[in-house]
């Protein structure tokens, strides 16, 4: 098994806020972080696919094919978008890093099984101090 | 003379437009960065203050006095904010980063001054990919 | 299951030696880190826990929790200090990096269960070029 | 079980093809990366041993040793040459990362156990957005 | 004066020789750049751009435009090419990163006026220990 | 004039303090620098040089000469060392970085001239958070 994994960015607004909390409720569960104006991050996506090397080309899967599926199930979706308001994917969830990550999972595991490979780890940094990973249910 | 650079991060959202645009002219000009529901950005700072050694301590400035003036003068302000409606110092600013770099500059200038340094410089990173840096008018 | 990972950094002083060794015979196993004068590190520590998103608030743990925890178990004691003669986690144990995570370890593991979450992974890079990673005994 | 990583760089040139297909099959497959006239990339390579650490010492090994197996073995072939016609482990080979990584721990894994080590992962970066890691057979 | 940088990045491969020198000569000077099979790097280009910041948009230029042009003028000549042969800037130079850098310049300086910005600084990383800044003859 | 950095490391131990002020003061001017009993840092170094590219080669200078000068002049001096007790160029000084970066450009100004080439800068890196320059006096 080789494992082989795509970096990709996007940047996004956020707010962590359950509807049914209070603001003084919700800044004692998510912090700043419930700020109700927004903020907002650079995120950094990897992706990380494995299979086998093919024994005549060497290549575990095509990496343009990857980058493409990223691009249309993900990055078209979330960069420059509010993760509250505009993301399907993340419809009626709190936009945590955990839940981003799960919903990027979901977005992708049956895409990248249908170009030949298995997606093995989502890996999101919300920031340089602040990282998540998921690596299926 | 000796450069001494403090660096520090916040997180923010914003958009960028003009009100007296419409959507279409606001896109044509500031791209996905004029998303109505706002996106954001993980932003590192460096603070360039030049000066001499101090020649008893070797000091330029006591870097310690730095990070307490751009905590409570930046990033109280913009940390978890959203930059178009929060912020004092980009009030009726569009707040791209060469807004946001000129508006750090004016919050510090003066105040760097009394602790004993001369700001040099204010850089800005809005992402890996694009950064700003401002010394002054 | 979700692995969330909070990064932090430290800096210290130390020395890797046995005192039964002489100087000689240190500098054989040790190398240059053996120096009796001392040299440091600015350390990276990533410390990863495992749980479940909470369903409701889709997060595993509350980071700021985890902070103030490695904040007052491990930072508070380690960083601008001498690993050598002012940890008591180290205390007997050549400071390796090696033995730093274990202490760690061992520092973090049962009070991260305290508030919900199970350690999985402590790594310290000592420098860019030497990474050590501890998944418990 | 500690996991201790030694990371190394080397640049190499490089051209992903197969003899037996046209040039145009060859871009269909490997994209630009099969540019006749070569290309080439600074590859950053993280070797991971797992190993007990020794109880005195607090060593799992002496990465010394393993830095001067990894000039000898892997970067004394590699760097400033062309993967595809001047190293030996890639003969016959298409260098893809794939390749490289798996040719790597071949170089590597007998010698690490003859040290006391036990080979855990062998990752290359071909850049920094395209990663490949490989834990063996 | 706003200072706006652009980052971006190439792969190429090259060779650093004089064909009128003999290979001893060539490594004599070069060093293992000299290796006659080529090698490659990962360039990171950051191309620096001032101008004042517009009163009613805030922008010194629009970056979109910048990047095309980076794109059209340098990385499509640039990116997975061979540096020595197939790259019309630099024909008849040694590819040096001094020469790339003052070769990119030259392909940006004019259009970058033509844009509205005046280029202040091209900066080419080979690796992460070498690099060049050029600021125009 | 082209400006050429070469980027090298080093691991070292120090404390801030003068010995004519008690602990206290000392404290109260450099913090937790002053401990006592040491800390150290990885100490990132950059040391840029100007110069015209040789028409015929389209080198500033041969780097490796550079390399090597660091690595006598400097590196073997301050690496895995203290730099309050060990190293000649900063005997009698408190080794804030601000004089460990005065102390290296002393030790190299003179020498790269030597070699054909104008140091310009001496970049020190005591952390991703502090940064020191210095052009010369």
């Amino acid at each position: 098994m080789i494992y082989i994994t795509r970096r990709e960015h996007f940047s996004a607004a956020h707010r962590l806020f359950l509807p049914e909390y209070s603001d003084e409720e919700n800044f004692e569960v998510f912090g700043k972080c419930s700020n109700p104006n927004w903020h907002g991050h650079n995120y950094i996506l990897f992706v990380t696919i494995k299979g086998e090397a093919d024994p005549q080309t060497g290549l575990v899967i095509h990496l343009r094919h990857v980058s493409k599926l990223i691009e249309e199930k993900v990055l078209q979706k979330v960069d420059h978008k509010n993760l509250n308001i505009e993301v399907d994917f993340l419809s009626g969830k709190v936009p945590t890093s955990e839940n981003v990550a799960i919903g990027i999972w979901n977005e992708l595991a049956a895409d990248i099984m249908k170009i030949g490979g298995i997606l093995h780890c989502v890996r999101l940094e919300q920031s340089e101090n602040n990282i998540i990973e998921y690596y299926g249910a």
